[in-house]
């Protein structure tokens, strides 16, 4: 069983900080704001551990928490060595387990944890974190080059989220998740992440639905993020050939998040995108009681693609409830 | 609490491979051995994916395993965006959660294998990885370079190691474990590991002892990995003159693995460096009933290091009872 349904554990409360073009998207209400891509830093890199430790403070501020209040952090981000959390982690005195699932750490960390809350621990932090300028030059090039970037690329999300989990009763419960696989389709283009990806959503769903025995109208939204809109037509299609399944309350996070004049190309992707949409603006419309968060990843690695191998995608799902 | 007591969790089995120098090294048993750094591949990276591969299908094998029989496979090495590990886990089609605290990821493995038996996975399997020349090239410069090192360097073990965790009774209990904290002296140098995870050692075994109201002669082991032989000795003296604690019943793995014939300057690291002390040199000896784990990483980022930041260590405990 990939899947788990849960018991009692609910995500209390969260932050989000916004960068300077996801402020000005499609994005309703958020907590925190930077103005510009050194958020008071010398580097990029040091930008985006400020954007950690930014919303950590605040969901430890909002929550009147203290640092001793805390059992474990668990979260990650794109950067080698997954060197942004760690970082940010070390301001605190906080247990810390690393992750990585490329974008799609954020539900990684939701999985990790609430089954640390289900096994005992009382609060549990997450975190994850995307850069735009942190991720184009380590996976692609320096943005300064200004490379042409094709139809199909995705915009890497700029922004910052922290969640609060334990079994305190509040309005957003985590009822199930599934565990992905990784999926390899052959495809190597690093700037078409969404067909990476498609397949491992597909895949993900697909067992999510069939171990927890549901319809796929169970949902009132699936949420799949970062496939960017050439993702998610792939998915759609994909579902429609592969399993006759026509996706009717479906969106991608990574097609909702900025505006067509903003000129993304085929969208937002990063960590931060899908928790982004989801708490700024899925979730501010009140229109959705059973969400399912499908997050995806790309197994990017610069050293396996330049050695000419394709790239695996991942997905985790996390179905949450809104009460 | 960082730390948490396990109730039925047990370590089954597990399969090793070490590389061409660790075979020459005072291990004295195992299972895989690869004779050349290439390993019948192309490339360094291709040959540590073929090394993880080679010891989760041994393992399958001598358990008499399907795909279908394993729950969840969690893991992580050094390389960027742990692609080794997620290149390796898409051979099978178990759900994947990649992990990463560095060269302690092994027991970061254990930790998070048995909290999800623990919550209702029936069998995990845990994954990690070293490969000299993967790593030294990532991480510091190609070996062709001939690059001087200093004494204090560490060379970085390669092999290959897998485990096998469920609640079925077996030889060795998963008893308790303590999550670590990221600890940051302020040392940058990348040639002195040692010294960087020794404090987050300290910190990690001093909150073990406390919250689990334990001496330190409760274990018949302390096993820490790896610190090398310096930064063991920066242990011993950090211990001893803040907390008035001697070490009797210690060693260190990346102090016991290598002949100082071979030249390893202050001896082993790598994620793989304590599994195989570990597993392949104290098991063999049945000298120890009660062993505490206590992997060491450091947070290493070359982005990071390059703009002139200290390298945080981290360490995770595992108490492991030998029945």
């Amino acid at each position: 069983m990939a899947s788990k349904q849960f018991k009692n554990i609910y995500l209390n409360d969260f932050v989000t900080l916004v960068g300077p073009l996801e402020k000005e998207s499609h994005l309703k209400k958020y907590n925190l704001i930077m103005d510009d891509y050194y958020y008071g830093e010398k580097t990029f890199e040091q930008a985006e551990i400020k954007m950690q430790k930014s919303v950590i403070d605040q969901l430890l501020k909002q929550n009147s928490l203290k640092n001793a209040d805390i059992s474990l952090l668990v979260g990650g981000d794109l950067t080698n060595q997954i060197a942004i959390t760690s970082y940010s982690a070390k301001n605190y005195n906080f247990p810390f387990l690393g992750l990585y699932s490329a974008c799609a750490t954020f539900v990684e960390s939701l999985i990790v944890a609430a089954t640390f809350v289900e096994s005992g621990c009382k609060k549990v932090i997450g975190v994850t974190s995307s850069h735009n300028l942190t991720a184009e030059k380590q996976f692609r090039y320096p943005i300064e080059y200004g490379a042409p970037r094709p139809h199909t690329a995705t915009f890497t999300t700029t922004g910052a989220i922290s969640t609060l989990i334990s079994k305190k009763e509040s309005k957003l419960k985590i009822e199930s998740a599934t565990i992905g696989t990784p999926v390899d389709m052959g495809i190597s283009d690093a700037n078409n992440m969404g067909a990476v990806m498609a397949p491992a959503a597909a895949s993900t769903l697909m067992l999510h639905l069939t171990e927890l025995k549901r319809d796929i109208n169970y949902y009132d939204l699936i949420l799949t993020g970062d496939l960017g809109c050439v993702g998610a037509k792939i998915l759609e299609d994909y579902l429609l050939t592969n399993y006759n399944i026509k996706m009717k309350k479906y969106l991608d996070a990574g097609c909702e998040l900025f505006l067509n004049s903003q000129e993304t190309y085929a969208g937002g992707s990063g960590p931060a995108c899908l928790p982004l949409v989801f708490f700024n603006k899925i979730l501010t419309t009140k229109k959705y009681k059973k969400i399912l968060l499908i997050a995806t990843g790309a197994l990017h690695s610069v050293a396996l693609v330049n050695q000419a191998n394709p790239i695996p995608g991942i997905a985790h799902a996390i179905s949450l409830e809104v009460l």
